[in-house]
């Protein structure tokens, strides 16, 4: 593997990021509504008991379960109806030995009541009295003040993505506003003489930018702002400037280098002289996507992609993605999501290097589903767009086996 | 099974509503680059090759390849330097036989070339003469024309939603608008006695609305428009009026019913009243789940979800999600993500029900995650928050075994 020795392997790269940067995490206050997809900025606790009183999961009656131990269909336990708690509003019946009270699924129990019997295992034919056809243990049929949550436990830590459920879990106890991270601003800079916006019919020798589109779409997806800053030709003080006004507008600065060598060398000492302490790494043991630049710019955290659009998504996933949520302070971001299928064809790769092959889904065998690799040139945004997901093959290893199962990380 | 004789299994219920909505998909055109995670409105096709001219995917040379057959590092084909292809520019370099042109990686070839010979594998000392040490095969090293896409194929299907590549693919071919389907609006109507707004503070037998925001993000994050539009008692008239607002405003209306069975039988009369032809399903052998209304309101689909916060969870992404993404023409909407699981403990279930348990992910043995089951009342939301996804008793099992391999439906 001479073609990979002075090169980082994938986690090897993001950890050199990863103990140069110092997160200091901005925080900003929005109404829990609006809190989708945002990442907690501090632990968030709960200053209240949920629920506050002892609720009924069961239409029924309130009771004193000892009132009803021993009861059957054929011996029933006669109680005395004392009144109907309502919902919404404070039980004005207290129970004393032998009553029971009307009691609705959600409302309070009776003052002095420990359970509640289903309206399915009693009889009522008017009147006062109720039967009851089978006993209740105390607890039975009623959730305890605090069984959801008890006022002062963490409800939800720092780093934390929200969720629908986390913002109706928030709602409950009436924290209607959170402090969450700032959303980290992506300056994106695409770079190569060959390239036209895609608005423009490209001349011969031309194609569209891809990268700028791609990379903003992915910026967005994992709670990024992206601002695209620029599209620059092969040519040092044009990219310098445009590089420094991304930075100026960014937390972090993604540049899509040029594929030709000369290209990628110049993003290189672009990216090198913008601040301290420069790149970091440069070239990474994976394929598609070994031309990468990870740097660190007084403080920000700085990429150069492969101009090809595949190692470009394949080393935003890697690396620029787990740094937006750190910069959020989000060590284990969610996802992707994974699924085993089973590999339909052999996959060659080299070991020293690790593989990332994007595969279709196709239809199932023995309820697994089948992957199928795209095999495409990394140039072919095409093969990305015709697949489902991707498999790894590990650096260890010199390829995979058709019939072995993979694990699929889903777009 | 006689609790569950009357009502209809979560499949059948979807299915009722399926058969009996007519789906008019709206389109609306947005620019490609705002168009993450919206839905195609109809198929999108390319009107040109891509790429549109023949690319050297490495830096090196162009040339013909027969003119390279046989070449060895002992016996180099030796070639006469016809010139540079810049990048961006059209070639002005037209090969005759026994010439070579320096071409980069995604520029164009020399005319008259048919290969790319790496920089690598040859040898030029400055001059006019490049040694090539290794023969290429025609193609080699090239992207031909089309070869990402033809001109004329269909590059999405309609009802496809879109992901960051299918934006770089459509910017590639030009295609800066596209036809996606307008956004289902979702009104959403609250209802229970016992119900404040979460700004207020609960008074006694008093609860924080909790399902309005839940189903709000779920909406949101699932390509709809959420629109809360009341907050109301468990009145007739109370709820007619604002179903009648809320069905003006939406394009489905979900009803979030109070728990107690009268309040869940106000909700069904309601819905049933408001138009034709109304209430299809009332119940599904679901728990939680199981007090569960779907309707069609003059084509409009309209569902009456159960007042616990985990049960009106499990309905919507059982039946409100898919129907979501059928006004907007998908049929296949992706996810959610699964994933296999070791599950930690026994889960009873009762065969003629389907069981939706939530899980917590805890740590890995033997390379598989464990699912532990959250236990908790169906009215508890932090059991929600505290599990990471959802397994499925089936219908026809009884219960699953610790032990098992489960799939995990991920939040």
């Amino acid at each position: 593997m001479p073609e990979f020795f002075n090169v980082l392997a994938p986690e090897e790269a993001f950890e050199v990021l990863r103990k140069h940067l110092s997160v200091r995490v901005e925080s900003e206050r929005v109404p829990t509504s609006k809190a989708l997809g945002r990442v907690t900025a501090r632990e968030i606790r709960s200053t209240e008991d949920l629920p506050p009183f002892p609720r009924s999961t069961m239409d029924g009656y309130s009771v004193r379960a000892a009132d009803t131990f021993g009861a059957t269909e054929g011996l029933p336990a006669y109680l005395e109806l004392a009144g109907v708690v309502p919902m919404g509003a404070a039980t004005e019946v207290s129970l004393g030995p032998g009553e029971a009270a009307v009691t609705f699924t959600g409302g309070m129990l009776a003052d002095g009541a420990d359970a509640v019997v289903m309206e399915e295992y009693t009889q009522h034919a008017g009147g006062v009295t109720v039967e009851v056809l089978r006993p209740v243990a105390p607890g039975e049929n009623v959730l305890q003040v605090g069984e959801d949550v008890r006022e002062g436990n963490d409800v939800l830590p720092a780093g934390h993505v929200i969720r629908p459920q986390d913002i109706g879990g928030l709602m409950a106890l009436g924290i209607t506003e959170i402090e969450v991270a700032r959303r980290p601003v992506v300056a994106i800079v695409s770079t190569g003489d060959e390239l036209v916006p895609p608005i423009e019919t490209p001349g011969a020798g031309q194609v569209r930018d891809i990268n700028t589109y791609t990379i903003s779409a992915l910026v967005e997806k994992h709670g990024g702002v992206p601002v695209p800053v620029a599209l620059v030709e092969d040519d040092y003080e044009a990219q310098r400037e445009a590089a420094v006004d991304a930075l100026e507008q960014g937390d972090v600065l993604v540049f899509s280098a040029g594929s030709s060598i000369s290209s990628r060398d110049l993003t290189a000492s672009v990216i090198d002289s913008l601040g301290s302490p420069g790149v970091l790494v440069h070239g990474i043991s994976l394929k598609p996507g070994k031309p990468t630049i990870v740097a660190l710019i007084d403080g920000k955290p700085a990429f150069g992609l492969p101009g090809n659009p595949v190692s470009a998504m394949v080393v935003f996933n890697l690396l620029v993605r787990p740094t937006l949520y750190l910069l959020a302070g989000c060590e284990n971001p969610p996802g992707p999501a994974t699924l085993t299928a089973r590999l339909a064809r052999d996959v060659a790769s080299v070991a020293g290097r690790e593989d990332h092959v994007q595969v279709r889904l196709n239809g199932t065998e023995n309820r697994r589903p089948t992957a199928e690799p795209v095999f495409g040139k990394s140039n072919l945004i095409y093969s990305l767009v015709r697949a489902d997901g991707t498999i790894i093959v590990p650096l260890d290893k010199a390829g995979l086996y058709a019939g072995e199962n993979v694990e699929v990380k889903l777009f």
